[in-house]
């Protein structure tokens, strides 16, 4: 059928069975500065009681986004709403008042900290769902987790909603964790205490997602964003550990030219990143990339000339920082990182990675979430999405700590299951999954403080009496996801 | 219900409402090199009759990466191919062949020259769908245009499928269209010349959207990915116009510090480049940005300090190359460039741009799609998204060409409607859309070339006679879209 359209051409509106719908008009595309209150962002964004509100945690312990924006919504009288955040921190610990006024009733989300203790005693609507980086990256993507606004803490941003951060006295590094936020989030708030001119410098965040740019006072303490992760332990049982860690990745072979190795942040990993640096050094080996996140330690190791690339999530110190404003290197946003249902991550050609525990079993599962009297104290980070990718998986921890038994017969709550996890190396030595008989074939004749899992429950249940009873009801407070989005176990309340 | 999962856990399979998946098993990732054949890539791809396979155009007219997929195609005997590129050239000729042979029967994408020229002629199973970088862009998005299979021309990539057109001998800027692509194709392949170790140092596309990564002999012929479009020309009749524009900008005060102006790469969009520069200079003004393509012109702006950002989404000339391999700038993908579906886009503050046309008629409708014949020759490009954002849009065209008027009664093919049109900049003075009385009023004081459409129209008709017969044909071989996806105008055969 021909029609005019509102260009006066005459069109058809069916051809060779494809339909058109004619033009309607074209008109001058406006801009206008997407700058204004955070009350008001949240506000036009439509908020309402019930609605799910995302965030990253990459403020780490200094961030102010989170709890002013509960402020906020409690100014505008609104209630039920699920938190979403990568993680919470000690920092957070206002939320346990946003959740006795009932403005928050839900967390899907890493909890580490006072918050977490709150609801191991006192049960949410619906229980706190643990993921790992990569499994939260998924499950928004694929809709399991939808987030209704997406509020994005910056450094800087410019007034049409492109943000960074990377510059600003409240850099943190490149914003990785909330692209997918961004992409599939109804409404996207980008909160910052830094509108720059346009066009933003850097651009992890792009104008194109925004309908908001909050502007607030202050988004963070610097001095609390970056907390101390680049103290490396003083405590020799540690160091020791994290040199027996060192010693079984060269016994396996791994440490290579080529190498690809994971860095964190933890005490003990901390120390390993030492340790590896100074090994890289002494066999003249030229790793290719390190993966994780960045620290002085691993900077050093590549200005060194030990490791080719720095392919990094996250910054976690002031030295980093400033390293990536000079040099950007190659940052990888969480789902280029680790999301299990792409088709290629970083993390997939990783050789090594050290992982910590607080408590690990003779099954080799790990728990890093509760502590063994069941309180919820700490997120999965990338414990679970590394520990999959790496060929040789390290946990690390003490046999027991204090009168607690860290190697047992089953752990308190599952994190990462012992199917995927190498080794576990402890101050009495270091036990190798039994599956991984080519890796005992390596290295049983390099290495003299070998020794079964089972042997390293003994000592624990000899020096401490064995694991204490625990008194839980029977409210389920928390779950723990696998990266593929299953059940993989479930949290009790914690009685007082 | 209770139950126990795959790690021995006694988990809820139903938890306040929430249904859970129990955990079915872990297992290490692993990850093996994606380099293939380019035949293998698609066989594996799924390749099948009726399929359609995406291309971006960034090589240009030294693009083998077309020819040879099809190529490919016709080997493993597939018929029916729907062509989604971004736009062919005269290297794609052999296209013709393809068509007759059957293995292609649809196109939806930008066609200029030979292959346009044939298809005028001889209708493909369905018309040819012209859209703008914006348009195809959105359409991708929303899911109106699905590609199969995106292949996607990289000048290096590594194994895993992280890619780039920024390093290589056939370096070619940023792939800028493909990552709409990546992201929604079933499968997506990377064709390079230049498998480089891993981690491929620039990634536009990454390796969490690639299957494949198919190995060939050579990508293009660098001579021809740049053609031509850094020289000025000396046509003393299009130095003209292009002074006028400048001085129509001036006039109408957008030569100002802070000021967002289009870089394009036509001939007189170019020179216009070059007479902004000296003004910018002149007048000691610093703009903001340049969006769109950079080329030498551009970037000498930039070094003599007259313009503070590089905004850009292609990459014209080697000089250009070279540069963007030393300091990256801002490079942005078409859609952060120009999809209108997004929330805010480059070209939204753009105070200026200047712009080509075949015709222009005394409603100041635009056509750079077909001849006056009627032959498709010419792709939109970002001429509707740039003409709908800028403040100012100018449209530059001599009044007549031989025997042909262009500036007309009536646009042959309407490709960019009068209503976002501000200036015709003609050899015979400057026509302003009497729509804009603002504008007028800015300029009529400063300008003493000033004259009516219909005056152009009338002095085009008196020195040709009028627009010549056309001989077409009742079949539509072709239809243009405004970039929200709705029917400008149907374009139909040519008879011979």
């Amino acid at each position: 059928m021909k029609t005019k359209n509102a260009a006066g051409r005459m069109v058809e509106t069916t051809i060779c069975g494809i339909k058109f719908k004619p033009f309607s008009g074209a008109r001058k595309y406006k801009y206008t500065s997407k700058v204004t209150s955070l009350a008001n962002a949240l506000k036009k964004c439509g908020l309402k009681d019930g609605m799910t509100l995302s965030f990253h945690h990459q403020l780490r312990n200094g961030d102010f986004v989170v709890n002013k924006t509960l402020e906020a919504v409690k100014e505008l009288g609104l209630k039920h709403i699920r938190l979403a955040q990568t993680a919470l921190f000690n920092v957070h610990t206002p939320v346990i008042d946003f959740i006795e006024e009932g403005v928050v009733d839900r967390i899907e989300g890493s909890i580490n900290g006072p918050v977490g203790d709150y609801v191991s005693k006192n049960p949410l609507n619906s229980p706190v769902v643990l993921r790992s980086h990569g499994g939260r990256w998924a499950a928004v993507k694929t809709g399991e987790l939808h987030p209704d606004i997406a509020v994005i803490a910056a450094s800087a941003a410019d007034e049409r909603g492109n943000a960074t951060g990377i510059i600003g006295e409240n850099a943190f590094g490149p914003i990785s964790y909330s692209q997918v936020d961004a992409l599939y989030a109804d409404h996207v708030i980008v909160v910052t205490d830094n509108v720059v001119d346009y066009p933003c410098p850097y651009q992890e965040i792009q104008e194109r997602y925004v309908d908001y740019v909050a502007h607030v006072d202050c988004i963070g303490d610097p001095k609390k964003i970056m907390f101390g992760t680049t103290k490396i332990t003083e405590d020799p049982m540690k160091l020791k550990i994290a040199h027996d860690c060192v010693d079984l990745m060269d016994a396996a072979g791994f440490i290579k030219n080529g190498m690809v190795f994971q860095s964190g942040a933890g005490g003990i990993s901390l120390a390993t990143m030492k340790y590896l640096g100074e090994r890289l050094m002494e066999k003249n080996v030229i790793a290719n990339c390190a993966t994780g996140g960045l620290t002085k330690l691993i900077i050093d190791i590549y200005k060194a000339g030990h490791v080719k690339h720095l392919y990094y999530s996250q910054v976690f110190d002031d030295y980093s920082v400033k390293f990536v404003q000079e040099e950007l290197g190659l940052p990888a946003d969480i789902g280029h990182y680790a999301d299990p249902t792409s088709k290629g991550r970083t993390i997939d050609g990783l050789d090594t990675v050290v992982l910590g525990a607080t408590e690990v079993d003779t099954d080799f599962n790990v728990n890093v979430n509760t502590h063994s009297d069941g309180r919820l104290l700490h997120g999965i980070g990338g414990h679970q999405d590394t520990a999959a990718a790496a060929k040789l998986t390290i946990i690390t921890c003490p046999v027991y700590r204090k009168t607690n038994p860290i190697v047992r017969e089953k752990v308190t709550t599952l994190t990462t299951p012992g199917d995927v996890v190498d080794a576990i190396v402890t101050n009495e030595g270091i036990a190798i999954n039994p599956r991984r008989k080519d890796l005992i074939e390596k290295v049983k004749d390099k290495l003299d403080n070998l020794v079964s899992i089972e042997d390293l429950k003994n000592r624990a249940y000899e020096a401490t009496g064995g694991p204490a009873e625990i008194n839980l009801g029977d409210e389920i407070i928390g779950v723990t996801k696998w990266f593929d989005g299953s059940l993989l176990d479930v949290i009790y309340r914690v009685r007082d």
